[in-house]
């Protein structure tokens, strides 16, 4: 993973970062990604189907599921060969042992396991189900499986040149993932890919409306922007994989998903 | 906490959760709310204020830092007994002892300590850093403490209620509250209170394009309504907190944030 610094939003600029209002579309009658597709036409036609044009601190957010497709990342279970620590941990988890080889080989360590549960830091960094891999919509039937995309933060970066190539618009690109969470039931949206647009918002030092410094510090940024556009693209539904924002008046901060992992050494329950 | 039945969506319903766009307006000129307010006409007054006028299938979402004022959940720190328990507890935290007790109060038990850090499950469910106490936006220094609201899902109820008998419109509300996570860096919006609107989406049987059944099953809805409102209002930001939401298209299911609690068997982290 290209990893680089910390990208977080300077205290005077963080200022701009809470707008009035949003609107929030769904790029209608994107067609199935195949392999070897170049999603920026794709996502621009979808962009101009929608009835809109693209400006400057615009925002698309974009499943990971496409990238992964575009990218290939998808594995046809039966030519995958089956370590014997995959077979132990695929007894002990009840899974598809060839899930679990693919898991362990997307990622860096097991943070937990359990029947029907195995949790996982990727090799991305972050610590998510099953490594994100994923076997809906893929050919109708559990042969098959698709990885998360290779470097996330990096294609977004791609998509974020290309975009301002073809349009000459300054638009921000979040690659989106569903994420499953400690404590709490459900899953919500996660940036895993972020170009243009932070992905921390540091707001230390930002006063409250008393002068007093605020408690509250850092805002997952991207990940507010990818839950967001969850709520419209839905769970692992491929028929709405890309979502448009207008207004929300970022920051020109360039912020990486790597900024939203949190360091070991900051994690009590990892 | 009033624990009503999990209530879930059934899967029929659950196509309609998805709509082509959505509107979301932060309400302007809120007063700063105080102790026995009734907050409706307030947010009936900034909804006018916006230019908008309420329809069936709007959400508000209401930050609980106004619903804890205007229940009076505030605490003269200077008033606080410490116990023994807790003056052990801020040294271990370097935390005020004043708070650490305040913390102890509101909890049902301590989930992580380390210095600066301290997480309990709170008496309503979750799980979070300090119990939610926030010091920040009070009275312009450190000796008062705000407390979460006493049961914020029954407040979301009467407030939905209350709307619905001044409007004649039927709208989600979800309270909201700023949590930090474990492996993830930066708060993000949480639904603590919720009436007249999913807590958690069940798409657990619903077919993918070809058909198979997703794997991923549960979507914690209101969280996702909580952090795209986060957007708008930012971190501890009295000045904006209460955000409006149209076009959600969610389905007619009367949720409560005790849904997106992870049951404790459930949970390998806590």
């Amino acid at each position: 993973m290209l990893k680089g610094p910390v990208s977080v939003l300077p205290v005077s600029d963080s200022l701009a970062a809470q707008p009035d209002s949003l609107q929030i579309t769904a790029l209608p009658g994107l067609p199935l990604i195949q392999p070897g597709d170049d999603l920026v036409p794709i996502i621009l036609e979808g962009v101009s189907r929608a009835g809109l044009a693209l400006q400057d601190g615009d925002a698309l957010v974009i499943t990971s599921k496409i990238v992964s497709k575009s990218e290939g990342r998808i594995v046809d279970l039966n030519t995958v060969e089956v370590s014997a620590a995959a077979q132990a941990l695929a007894v002990e988890t009840r899974k598809d042992p060839r899930i679990v080889e693919l898991v362990l080989r997307e990622s860096a360590m097991v943070s937990r396991q359990a029947p029907g549960v195995l949790v996982t830091q990727h090799r991305l960094g972050f610590v998510s189900a099953n490594a994100g891999i994923d076997q809906s919509n893929l050919k109708g039937n559990d042969e098959w499986a698709l990885l998360l995309p290779i470097d996330p933060d990096a294609t977004a970066r791609q998509i974020q040149a290309a975009v301002k190539d073809k349009t000459g618009t300054a638009v921000g690109i979040v690659i989106s993932d569903s994420h499953g969470r400690p404590f709490r039931m459900g899953n919500v949206g996660v940036a895993i890919g972020v170009a243009g647009i932070p992905a921390l918002l540091d707001l230390r030092g930002r006063d409250d409306l008393f002068g007093r410094p605020l408690h509250i510090s850092m805002q997952g940024y991207a990940d507010l922007v990818a839950s967001a556009a969850h709520l419209l693209s839905g769970e692992a539904n491929e028929g709405r994989p890309v979502v448009h924002l207008r207004g929300l008046n970022f920051p020109l901060v360039d912020g990486r998903a790597s900024d939203l992992v949190r360091p070991v050494e900051q994690d009590l329950y990892r």
